[in-house]
């Protein structure tokens, strides 16, 4: 059992590190951790922020553990060089194609969420993000029309396929949950959105008992400032669930606690937190690192298998808030390796 | 002085009616209004959503006072014959480039949205959006990959002066606020937003005095949730400025008093509620036409030049909330057309 961590940029290191120590901690027998360079850290040591030598250990692993990318001293580079091209390319050359982010508030922190808390506490959703297709991975560029200005240029589009296979990951999902499933997107416009919404009915055919429907992008955005509690599963496509699925996670409030998991079909999948490099803190000990300590959890659970493993982390991650130990992001005092430490001591 | 009256499907005729009878209430000496059919009542008529006539009433204007499009009953038409295509013909066939939507919570509003009291009242923002280019007008279909496969796909776009000009509007609206602009992209994923982001860089050189910002769309609909009082005037293109532009309305809660203004360079306007046809309450005399007369009040002011009329207008809904007369969306009980006696007897 191998498990690449690529710590990247910013607090990346410093949140990794506690989820090491977690898993060490766990003793798991045959357990390897194998690390990689990836981001800004990377280019600046290679050259590059997604070499082969990382690609390699990635390829040799059953699953990653990310910290975050993101280092804005690498604006100026050109495009393939910049440190998201790490996160973009594992993605990519390992077709890690569905992201699953869940939102829902903890209990007790309602109060950090800028919604109202009876609103806040009926958020319980799931969205389900393609990652591997849409305009971010089309022919793109930049280049001269012909009466000499400049355009910039990228092709969006999806394949049925592409569609189909999220869209299982989507429906099956809702199985799992309350049979809802709402598929996003902006079909009153887009050619790509309506070869989305035509898949997506077809796949729905296999699944009777998940009840479909359909929204646009803008009204989603809408009902999830509206009416979050409304919505159980959303499918949509790289580009939209960027979007949503940063802002549903902003309306939890508790963004140092949430993971998330990219998945490729069979077991494989890369789990990060879903805050970024956090530039302004990073270094400085004051990260929480418990949405990585969560996605070591999800790791264990989703690509090795290991549910009572994952439970363990997730139990001593609840039982650590609630002894009231904190990181600032929740209110609290604590710093990371504080954090770090109490959870170990709850394993 | 003439304007173009395009009531439209679902509740746009009866909130229209009432910022017509608002208009005609002013008796503003040559102002003659002329109606003309758009979306799914035009396609009924006419065979298409936006017919010659119609277009040529609007050219004949000077702005138009637009109500709603949007039937479902159309959705199995082909893209070119939907009702949202009426909207999207004017935006194109009149240069509609530059979408201005205020956001601001009403005071006395405070308990209609979501937020906590203290987050939404800070709220007070433009988002300026870009109409004419991006996803929204470039080449786009359904093929068939060599393979087999279908596939949807439409071209995402800019060229440099139509970032210039909405970059302008833009730093212009932000010189009359707080000198604050924010300007939305993706450009660590798109060709399209690197040279967005590179114009407005450019043009940032003529407003030396305002304060030139850059947000990740991602990170733009988490900050909208976060602290949305840190906004003062954002600029986006169309399909951003889609999505953050409802999220933003929907985060003053009041969406039945949003009004918005399309412009063209120029004078020349296309004026609307943000509110769509609504068509679960068409028809009955329950929607609130208070957008649709403020947007009527927008028209004055930027099209005709009638800033005393349309000061008028603005004050007489504003006695009418003081008043506690309200519609169901605002939780009070008064209908379309009681909400329109109201204004005008304040008027
Ligand atoms: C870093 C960036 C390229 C990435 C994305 O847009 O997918 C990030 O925002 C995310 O959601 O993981
Ligand atoms: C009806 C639709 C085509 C339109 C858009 O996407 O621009 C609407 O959502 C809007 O914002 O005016």
């Amino acid at each position: 059992m191998r498990i690449a961590v690529f710590a990247g940029d910013g607090i990346g290191p410093e949140v990794t590190e506690q989820a090491v120590r977690v898993l060490e901690k766990l003793d798991l027998p045959g357990l390897e951790l194998v690390e990689g360079d990836v981001g800004g850290a990377a280019y600046y040591k290679h050259g590059h922020p997604l070499p082969a030598e990382t690609l390699d250990v990635a390829r040799s692993a059953q699953a990653i553990l990310f910290g975050a990318v993101g280092d804005f001293s690498c604006d100026h580079l050109e495009r393939h060089l910049r440190p998201e091209q790490a996160i973009l390319g594992l993605r990519k050359e390992l077709g890690l194609f569905a992201n699953l982010r869940p939102a829902q508030v903890f209990a007790g922190l309602e109060d950090l969420t800028t919604l109202r808390p009876e609103v806040a506490s009926k958020i319980d959703l799931l969205i389900v993000r393609e990652l591997n297709g849409d305009v971010y991975f089309g022919e793109k560029g930049m280049r001269r029309l012909e009466d000499g200005r400049r355009q910039g240029w990228d092709m969006m589009s999806y394949a049925e396929d592409e569609v189909r296979r999220i869209a299982q990951v989507g429906f099956k999902a809702a199985m799992g949950r309350s049979k809802k499933l709402c598929s996003v997107d902006k079909a009153n416009v887009l050619e790509t959105s309506q070869l989305w919404r035509d898949v997506v009915i077809e796949v729905a055919k296999e699944y009777p008992e998940v009840e479909l429907t359909h929204m646009y992008v803008d009204n989603a955005a809408m009902q999830l400032v509206k009416n979050p509690g409304q919505f159980d599963v959303i499918v949509t496509g790289n580009l939209f669930g960027d979007i949503l699925s940063d802002q549903a996670s902003m309306c939890v409030g508790s963004i140092g606690l949430l993971a998330s998991a990219s998945l490729a079909e069979g077991t494989y999948g890369l789990y990060e937190p879903i805050h970024g490099s956090a530039p302004d803190i990073a270094g400085k000990g004051l990260a929480n690192p418990m949405a990585t300590i969560l996605s070591a959890a999800m790791l264990l659970r989703h690509s090795l298998g290991l549910e009572a493993a994952a439970a363990r982390i997730e139990a001593a991650v609840a039982k650590t808030l609630a002894d009231g130990i904190k990181g600032g992001d929740l209110g609290g005092t604590a710093g990371t390796r504080e954090i770090g430490d109490a959870v170990l001591e709850r394993l």
